[in-house]
């Protein structure tokens, strides 16, 4: 079954309520504990399939949750959940193979999405590992470099002449008359699945696992203080408030933890609606668009934008909004720290900063940056690589 | 302590024994369990050093093992153990997260490697958590694209013009007096780290983990039949026999799975000294070695080939050589799995179509692939994508 949050109907299939919101894959969280280990199928009893199908969708989740000192925010501890290592480096994976779970359970032959970057790279390389055909929608100007990487996986591809952000809508509107299932950004199986990082996270920090070594002094509480994501089209940001309710329905959170969702300023519509104070958030036109590097988060109409602002609120968080100028360092920060993030994986690191200075953070609280993909192939490193002939290698290492 | 296998002799530190071999970490697996979970550290009483410092270190290992019905060979049941996943996208970051929480531990502030691809990525990425210096020796020739990789996280790169193959040797003579704890690829420390590949798949195993869902008539064994993992230095492949001589000696395992070692065709001494039955792994000379697209994989000298060899011999299993011909269709096979791998870490696959054909492995036996390196950011995947206009995508789909 499916409910909508915001009016509370109930459906038996489709992906969003007539009201306009997203639905979201009932659960029963009560008399769930925390399981003794992390990856998506742990939370099974969370989940509208409780096993993966052989192959690819078992691997999903299980990713690091890494303690770095070297990027505390002015006393705020930092903690980053490395969802790069997912299989096919993002935290898509976690929605695809519950996707694709469900699609194998009901006997659908074809899935697909609507994606230019890590969901198409993901749900193409989940189809294939269930072997389903799986359609991607792209927009025609896809660059050649991102399209290769989806291509690997051997989906159909289609490059789609027109208005990208009604894609979407175009693609739910046609999949019952297509017989495809679209796992799109914020459809209830992606959600059902995404949720399960936060669920990690708060499974860690509950089992004492989240205290770094040099912390012994001040061990990490049983829950983290703030957790903190990137937001486009807001099913992250959806998933993450679900499993937070649900970790809270089941008893596990004495006191859950504040969320706060972070958009690039060139395109802001959620930042925008929180700053307002408005009920729900708007298209941005054209105009109000600029470019950003954290491109993967661009989304001028997020479909669950609505749904980030509830959960910002909800939860005593925010939606908020950071400069490109200030993503850079955070970025290059995390590279220092052995981190390779993309650019819109940084942009949590750096709404902590902007979080500290307005004392939405404090000093000494634990914070979760979810850093959401590895940016593998996306940009390059400026190289500063010296040239010795091996005779002088000695010489160049210092040695007399 | 570090003992020489070959000939039994300890030492206090170093690398190499004066025999000429690899040294070893002495462990003391007497009384082991296997823990309840995966990751390096989870296999900390068999390590160096039992816990890692903040920071990166602790994210190292916990990949996937994943049952794949759809790459069967003829009969032989496949399992993939996804190395791709960790941190810098492949099974380097094991001994490197190892080799540099020892370097903490010993107050060492200068790490460094030998290495054009995965290994100098991971050991940068790992003395960068671990905020420590960083040193890659390089070739004079590396691409560009590869360099940009190492860059990311802010190593000296050094570029060598010389015999690359020497440089392996160079670097451990002036470690001591350039200060310098060079954790190449057989070096005990990355040796101790890389062993967890083999001790998380037999793990996994013992813990009934390993079995399908789609294999409910055919549960695996508590223990695989075969481990199969490309060889290049011999680092991995001196890691996978202590890892089983570790368990077996820890009294966790019956029957020791066979160990097969795979080289490219192209670049195959300790697969020539397999075949020969030659006692010790010789060089090939220049005019021996062709271009291979396996080129991680390309070492003429191994430094511990001759472990390599010694290892199969002793599990039963073999050390052989795939043709690059034989390494496409596997390749090709995982991505359309939804496995991306690159072209050394579909070696093991093709090897197993090898042992099949010979009989080595038989039918209904559990083979575990160990899928080193994700390959993000090598080679290039021919796109066949349409495109339409936005008003079309319904007739694109079928929907009249
Ligand atoms: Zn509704
Ligand atoms: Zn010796």
């Amino acid at each position: 079954m499916l409910t909508c949050y915001a009016c509370e109907r109930r459906f038996e299939t489709g992906q969003r309520c007539d009201c306009g919101e997203p639905l979201w894959v009932d659960t029963d969280p009560a008399g769930i504990a925390w399981p003794d280990r992390d990856g998506v199928w742990a939370f099974g009893d969370l989940l509208p399939v409780e096993r993966p199908p052989d192959g690819l969708a078992a691997a999903a989740g299980g990713t690091p949750l890494v303690r770095t000192p070297a990027l505390d925010v002015d006393g705020a501890r930092v903690h980053v959940k490395l969802e790069g290592t997912n299989p096919t480096g993002s935290f898509k994976d976690r929605g695809s193979a519950v996707g694709v779970a469900a699609a194998v359970a009901a006997g659908t032959d074809t899935v697909g999405t609507v994606s230019h970057g890590n969901m198409a790279a993901s749900m193409a390389a989940h189809a294939a590992g269930a072997d389903l055909d799986c359609v991607v929608l792209v927009p025609a100007d896809i660059p050649e470099a991102r399209l290769g990487r989806i291509a690997t996986y051997g989906p159909r591809i289609v490059r789609v002449d027109g208005d990208y952000g009604r894609l979407y809508h175009d693609a739910l509107a046609l999949a019952p008359a297509a017989g495809v299932e679209f796992v799109v950004s914020d459809s209830p199986l992606r959600v059902a699945g995404q949720k399960t990082t936060t669920l990690e996270v708060l499974r860690a920090f509950a089992a004492g696992e989240a205290s770094g070594a040099g912390d012994g002094a001040a061990p990490s509480p049983s829950v983290p203080d703030a957790v903190v994501l990137p937001v486009s089209s807001g099913g992250h940001a959806s998933a993450a408030w679900k499993a937070v309710r649900e970790a809270s329905a089941a008893g596990l959170l004495d006191d859950p933890p504040r969320l706060y969702f972070v958009q690039a300023a060139a395109c802001a519509p959620v930042a925008r609606a929180f700053e307002r104070g408005d009920e729900a958030v708007t298209r941005l036109a054209p105009e109000e668009v600029g470019e950003t590097v954290a491109y993967s988060i661009a989304n001028a109409d997020p479909p669950s934008g609505t749904r980030a602002l509830a959960a910002a609120r909800d939860t005593g968080g925010a939606d908020l909004a950071v400069d490109d100028d200030a993503v850079a360092d955070p970025q290059r920060d995390l590279a220092g720290a052995g981190l390779r993030v993309e650019a819109a994986s940084a942009t949590p690191l750096a709404a902590v900063g902007t979080l500290r200075e307005l004392s939405a953070v404090d000093r000494g609280e634990h914070v979760v940056c979810v850093a959401t993909g590895v940016g593998y192939g996306s940009g390059s490193t400026a190289v500063d690589a010296e040239t010795v002939a091996r005779a002088d290698l000695g010489a160049a290492l210092g040695v007399e």
